[in-house]
């Protein structure tokens, strides 16, 4: 079933610990999505305390934005305790596509880690499935395939629940998609954001992970409402920045099933 | 004698450099309240300049929240320096008690460095004296016992001043215990006001370094007042975030004390 | 000629990708300013991928606000690969004159890479060209030369475009001076601002590498602007920090020069 409401409401009784491994750019903002949807982030990223960390964890958010060796290794070791505790793993293949070590250890991390959730933009998704796609840095600008084939191609090839984000966002476990028309234009003019679909995705996950499917969906619909509510009355993409973790803050569970525009195609 | 009005017109006059060895989520959000308050922040970490900058600081405020081994390698350096000049040093164990790499290192720094005030929450001061405590990742859920008698406890067992933050702070220097009651529940929900409310010790201290007890109350004080002034017209935790930087530059000596609530048990 | 508009509807139009290697501190925000403006900002400092990102990118910018060992030799790759494309790269020497550190790695740089602009303030600036400047953290006071005079002799003897900043900027090729009198104090309450003007600086000479000095000026006008906007309605640095996203983002091209206060001395 459906129902972000339903699983927003979770979030906020369990206070599930969602450890990130994220870039130095936005580990601020994740960690304050994280607390202002209802759940507790913890960042940590030495060798030494990984695994410890992770299996306090409910959740683990792997992100590859800013990379370095002792980095790539910490996430192996804390997705290798995640894996063996069969806790929910996002990844967020930032910049996959871009440079050859971002495209590598993407690859790694999908080899070693029973990744739960690939998120990511077409161009990423598309690299990493081996499809055309063009990418600018962090930025993809196109891909090969339409999105909902790419999402669900993605699903079966690399054996993940493929969740690529757009102005409609794709979601498929290889045979169902499904799809999310939340959102709103500001969020291209912040940077981070798709960061924050990534660990609220964690959130998600650690409250619903018998369904990682619909709570990758659920996700990415009350992130996009949380967003709908910040850009009204936003006079740009620095006080829309402020009002997202305000709108967070104050999703309602009882009527953002509503708001979500969640369909399966 | 208690003025957090005084220590503040002394700051804004003086101007105290401020080093900071933090963590990577909090790096912007402490400069920017160490700015508005009206210290000097700077932020180094390099083992080759950390020495050299906590020679230029008046105050050094080291906080364990993202570690790795490097980075408790230069904290022991510039804690070195700092014990040498006989500058203030604060210590944030962000997370003791929830690795054996934070715990450790928090023993490390006491006791290689001379800490003038250890600023944490009840969960994190009690697993520094032995108690028990229930810690899930960086948030601290309770502690075994009272938070008067935590704080005196972990004063005199660690020979700091203890600052022991919650919705009534307790500082105490072993003997005498003061509560500080100002602040606001929507601190909780901005990840890193606690490492703020560690930053802010560190400009107090340098401004009134004879009175290390009475300097860490005032500088929760002020701090919980700009959360009051911060919270009051904010719409949820992004609002109030950028209004907190607000009402620390706008806080006025003149009037501060008033509304301070400072008392001693 | 000199036109900040025409060159922000060129950076509107082209996007460029700006490559940036920068310190933690301001991360995120360098990245938001260079969004907002309208180009797309990538950070990377894996050794393994700076030069391949060098590759892809339009410009670079080197901060040392947060230095380490390699880091350094991250910027020094990505340097050479800018330097061997011949796109521009601007260096941004936070905190030179406080450490031997920052010295050293601000003369390292500008050994071996090919620095187009070099924006700092007066004391950084006076440090790298021998003059007597008081530094204090990241922070310096004094410098010991005019800043007019500073910004010609440091473009001379450093081989740049000298781009200091302060109440008014005096940026200079080693024979004019441009002046820019946009601005607000506020940026002197928020930390990061130098930085992301910095980055603004990369972005403009992306798009027009042809003309240095001019980008130079044009980008401070136009950063300049944006904070006279932000800070109209702004309650203090908390609320002018969010709200200079939407002003650069609000930045109209068509209006832009009739607000620029740039002057040839």
């Amino acid at each position: 079933m459906i129902s972000a409401g339903t699983t927003l409401a979770l979030i906020r009784e369990r206070k599930p610990l969602v450890h990130n491994i994220t870039n130095y750019v936005v580990m601020n903002e994740t960690a304050n999505a994280t607390l202002a949807l209802g759940a507790l982030p913890v960042m940590a990223h030495a060798g030494e305390e990984v695994e410890e960390m992770a299996r306090l964890a409910s959740a683990l958010v792997l992100n590859i934005g800013t990379l370095s060796g002792h980095w790539v290794e910490s996430m192996l070791l804390a997705g290798g305790a995640a894996t063996a505790r069969q806790i929910p793993v996002v990844l967020d293949p930032v910049g996959a596509g871009a440079t050859e070590l971002r495209t590598t250890t993407a690859h790694r991390i999908l080899g070693l880690v029973d990744v739960t959730v690939l998120r990511g933009n077409p161009g990423e998704i598309a690299t990493l499935v081996g499809a055309h796609a063009e990418v600018r840095g962090v930025e993809s600008i196109a891909a090969g395939l339409e999105p909902a084939e790419l999402a669900r191609t993605a699903a079966r090839s690399l054996r993940v629940i493929a969740s690529v984000t757009g102005p409609v966002d794709h979601v498929s476990d290889g045979e169902r998609v499904l799809t999310v028309a939340n959102g709103h234009e500001l969020l291209a003019a912040v940077t981070g954001t798709g960061c924050m679909s990534s660990a609220l995705t964690g959130c998600f996950l650690a409250a619903k992970p018998e369904a990682p499917l619909e709570a990758a969906a659920e996700a990415l619909a009350a992130f996009g409402v949380a967003a709908e509510d910040a850009a009204a009355g936003a006079a740009g993409p620095g006080t829309f920045h402020a009002r997202l973790y305000d709108a967070l803050y104050a999703l309602d569970p009882q009527t953002l099933d509503a708001r979500t525009r969640i369909e399966e195609l």
